[in-house]
């Protein structure tokens, strides 16, 4: 089977589970995150770093690829993972959330969405098809279906319109994707935070089929109570024998809250954004660095975390070399953020296939309420 | 001999040498090129990596650090070894050059340098002492004498006066250093390109007797030329029994001309800033990767060099990364500069014990004026 991707649960605990996506480019522990290697690089980060922090699948975009360096470019190149120097699995999306986002002049119809590209204003187009052909030129291990998604707060009859629309679309993602030894294509449930078209659009899913299924749609300005009753019910609808991936998601305490509610896979630009703007994620909390009580701290940020920023520095230097602008600064709070996420994957999957998951989630929460340690 | 420092020169060609300076924290090989640490920092690298290219020492400012976190600062955080998480010996130059470049509002006395930051344009004084004091706090292992050095062209008198106050500090700073076993201090000839003045200052330095000696004031404007006839006979007034550092040098063919010209120690920005604006520095001379005739190239940078970059990236990639602004594009570049920076100083050190450094000089020079390989 090393040319099909399969996936298998190992474990539960509750609604949380554990397991591993098998793939020809390696295996994905689940829960998993993915770090986000835009513009075919992880901010800030050498691939093999990336992979050192605990990584085993990185997200790239389809939007920004296409445009720059383009996917025709990279396929010429090998694809994408020679390109960035990344041999483990990559999960595309679809380009379809950041040219909402991104993009300026979009035109939406039936068939697809034209807009101009926010690099150089060039008008491209993308549809189901077209999306499905570049994800296959960059060579993407996990490739997601096409879809709109709208902002919340939204009417109803808005949400609903664009979720059958996007369900339109997943079945021509279906059709254009084909048959790829190796490579999944994974559907994504709309619906807003509409318990009835959250159902809804995972009926017409599973009745289209996919190798696994996202929720789409949240982590856009709902707020984390809404999100996760939202959750609540909606993963209840996808199959239990796929994978299930909450895209954009999110803060650490996000995550932990999704894996309970049986997510297996994540993404965010968080770890890394945030490393480079001098906040730091730590098991006590959020640490800016900026802050004036660092700069005369010969203490590591956290001291029971692994990465080169807390095993080689202290907080003063990482707030020198922030307030210095020095890039070594982003560098390093970036690997202590994603090593950080990471690990509070590993801990979820181990508690979790041991039964502890409740226990773990109490004293990931406690730790967190006991806030940073108390200025020298 | 470990709390010493020791030089011993083990082969000769020409006025070439190689050979060794021996520190407690570490032997120094020689012909070295010490890449530039200004703020604390090799820019866009961790030290780690520094080392792999085959750096022995790294360099440190003495201007940017007393003002940024500053030398107190870093003495209580315990050294700049320590703060910058670089174990191996540190040289720190004396602040002079640097006030004189980058400072605001300079008054020059007998006594030293009041100057206004050019961070937050706080007043500062420099002297002999001064200097000395900051980097005994730093805990620089190879520490330099305050001098002053005038930009060039001069008049020969501004350039004679320069000179003496430089010999009247030098024999300050020695008083100031005091006996720091373990840690050694040079003095800094100065003069201009004006022989009679560059021998009275040697003169002097030997009078009052350091640790090693630097070549002082050149890489100032005067170009190749006119700072190889000056290296000419400006090394052959220093001990030889005594390591020469030439400050502030500089492009691969100025490095290998010092060496042939007795030359023992180097530093420059160079291959670290030319890194982050997208130039690089190979065995065919100098690559532009912003160029788009590298939008295509699945070839690397130097099919023959050992850094990441060259191993692991086409350079299609390394100019996808510098066009889209990627941190990783100067993390690259500066890694690849810096390998090859360390493989021509390697490549010389070998050639030099081996008798063989006209024919490595001769191939050097061959392989640049192939320029780069043909476009595809």
């Amino acid at each position: 089977m090393a040319d099909r991707i399969t996936f298998q649960v190992n474990g539960t605990d509750g609604a949380a589970r554990t397991g591993a996506i098998s793939t020809p480019r390696g295996e994905i522990r689940t829960p998993a995150f993915m770090p986000v290697g835009t513009a075919a690089t992880v901010k800030a980060m050498l691939p093999g770093s990336v992979r050192e922090t605990g990584a085993d699948i990185l997200l790239g975009n389809t939007y920004h690829l296409m445009l720059r360096p383009t996917a025709e470019r990279i396929a010429r190149l090998g694809g994408l993972h020679r390109f960035m120097n990344w041999e483990r699995p990559i999960l595309t999306d679809s380009g379809g959330f950041q040219v909402m986002s991104l993009s300026g002049l979009r035109k939406l119809t039936e068939k697809g969405v034209t807009f101009k590209s926010h690099i150089d204003g060039s008008k491209h187009e993308l549809t189901p098809e077209r999306s499905m052909e570049i994800q296959a030129l960059l060579g993407s291990d996990i490739v997601m279906c096409f879809d709109e998604c709208p902002a919340l707060p939204a009417n109803r009859d808005r949400i609903a319109a664009s979720m059958v629309l996007s369900m339109r679309w997943a079945a021509r993602s279906r059709d254009a994707f084909g048959d790829r030894p190796g490579h999944a294509l994974f559907g994504i449930q709309q619906g807003g935070l509409e318990p009835d078209l959250r159902e809804q659009s995972a009926r017409a899913l599973v009745d289209i089929g996919f190798d696994g299924y996202a929720v789409g749609g949240l982590a856009v300005g709902e707020g984390q109570e809404a999100m996760f009753a939202c959750l609540d019910h909606a993963t209840g609808h996808l199959p239990t024998d796929k994978p299930r991936y909450l895209m954009g998601v999110g803060k650490p305490d996000d995550i932990v809250g999704a894996v309970k509610r049986g997510i297996d896979m994540m993404d965010c630009v968080l770890p890394s954004r945030s490393g480079r703007t001098g906040q730091a994620f730590t098991r006590h909390g959020v640490v800016n660095i900026k802050n004036a009580r660092h700069q005369d701290d010969a203490r590591p940020l956290d001291e029971n975390c692994r990465c080169p920023a807390c095993t080689g520095y202290s907080r003063a230097y990482l707030h020198h070399v922030f307030r210095a602008k020095e890039m070594i600064s982003g560098m390093l709070l970036t690997w202590h953020n994603l090593t950080y996420f990471q690990d509070i994957m590993a801990g979820m999957r181990s508690a979790i296939a041991t039964g502890g998951f409740t226990a773990w989630e109490g004293e990931f929460h406690a730790t967190r309420a006991m806030g940073d340690i108390e200025p020298l």
